[in-house]
């Protein structure tokens, strides 16, 4: 049996889709890896080997992942939890704090490291040009976790001050309407003329990107495979790149 | 001569400093270029090889270096320009697309790539523990290319509406007082108890994190080299990691 202390715990980002996005120390901590752990869809990148044991989960069991994971770790293993994206950006590195914080204290002795990713907002920026090359703000807009008010007033507060805006979880079947309202106060805070940009399927053979005005933006040009990256009122097309200045006029 | 339509431009992001933090994506394209254009400490990471040439230009003269870059590629090489972290974020993507919308209209016939990569902001953050792990402001806090007047509403806007933030370009030998106020601004808008970590040399060997409440921050914690991350008023310590939970109190 391996000694306690041996036990180790990465949460380590595979980015939007592409393997080719992955970088060379997220490879590293998958090849030592002895127990891969995360949602089915990411667990199915991993190759299998031996010696390596794959841990697939549903959706929203984050927590019970995290501390599956945090378990194995304390008993010698070591543990890479998978994350699409950054595991920092709205995925599974704070579940794993969360989990950490509520379980034993022997936990907190445990070696866990966060291995940064191509975060979705950043690779849908890039593919669209450089509409986020200005101040900008990162908003989930699923009320899971929070009050659909509180979405309201960051939509609100972030577009009168000018920043650039990416959303996460932009639209759901359990909520429909409320994509539709975040685009009328879109339209409030930034001007109908400000651009917004919708990329599905970031970096993967479907990817479709399309951008419109504020005031052409439909709530339906949104699903849960969609970033969406609203530009400030600088934002502007030149040939079949959109990107935001560095300076304000 | 190669003909014209051969040529080609890539932005490309080398991450924040540690060679295991590029892409795949990244490295091909360096890999495959005629030329590498960049600024002087970037371009120093790239190694020489026959049929390389390398093009180290100096700080603030980005413009300058993104017209030069696309002359090349309108010639018919294959240019990388290379920047540090993602280029899309307060890097050099914008300043390219500056540079072609100002240039000849036949480099809007060019083909122009942006490749992402790891942004300072969340390689610091990986390396504090997740304190970008609910919504969350990207601000650059220089005053260079906006007025300061813009960046104190945005800060007050961010911290009234609960975001996280996390700052580039915090300070600088020319302007020493700004960021003194920059933490007035913050303690009023989330209050003194709030958590803000000063990343220093982010991924490199000398690399220095240190976390303290924003009563007890000093501007002399940051400079230029330094990245500044702000929590919000859930962000917390759990053993020597630092996380902003995933819902709200």
């Amino acid at each position: 049996m391996t000694p306690v202390t041996s036990g180790s715990l990465i949460v380590a980002g595979l980015g939007p889709g592409d393997d080719a996005l992955i970088t060379q120390e997220v490879r590293d901590a998958i090849d030592q890896a002895t127990d891969i752990v995360g949602y089915i869809p990411y667990v199915k990148r991993i190759p299998a080997r031996p010696g390596l044991t794959l841990h697939a989960s549903d959706n929203r069991v984050e927590l019970e992942r995290a501390s599956h994971a945090l378990e194995m770790a304390a008993a010698g293993q070591r543990v890479v939890v998978v994350s699409s994206g950054d595991p920092g950006v709205f995925a599974m590195a704070s579940a794993l704090f969360e989990a950490l914080e509520t379980g034993p204290k022997a936990w907190l002795d445990l070696d866990i490291r966060v291995l940064p990713g191509i975060t979705a907002m950043l690779a849908a920026a890039a593919q669209i040009g450089a509409p986020l090359g200005h101040d900008f703000a990162a908003i989930n807009l699923s009320d899971n976790l929070k009050p659909w008010d509180l979405i309201e007033t960051r939509l609100r507060a972030a577009g009168e001050a000018g920043f650039a805006m990416a959303f996460y979880n932009p639209r759901s079947k359990s909520r429909p309407h409320q994509f539709a309202r975040a685009l009328e106060i879109l339209r409030e805070a930034c001007g109908p003329d400000v651009l917004i940009s919708f990329a599905r399927d970031v970096t993967k053979p479907t990817q479709k990107i399309l951008t419109v005005t504020l005031a052409e933006a439909r709530a339906e040009m949104a699903d849960m495979r969609t970033m969406v990256v609203v530009g400030n009122r600088d934002t502007r097309r030149i040939g079949p790149h959109v990107y935001t200045p560095r300076s304000v006029t």
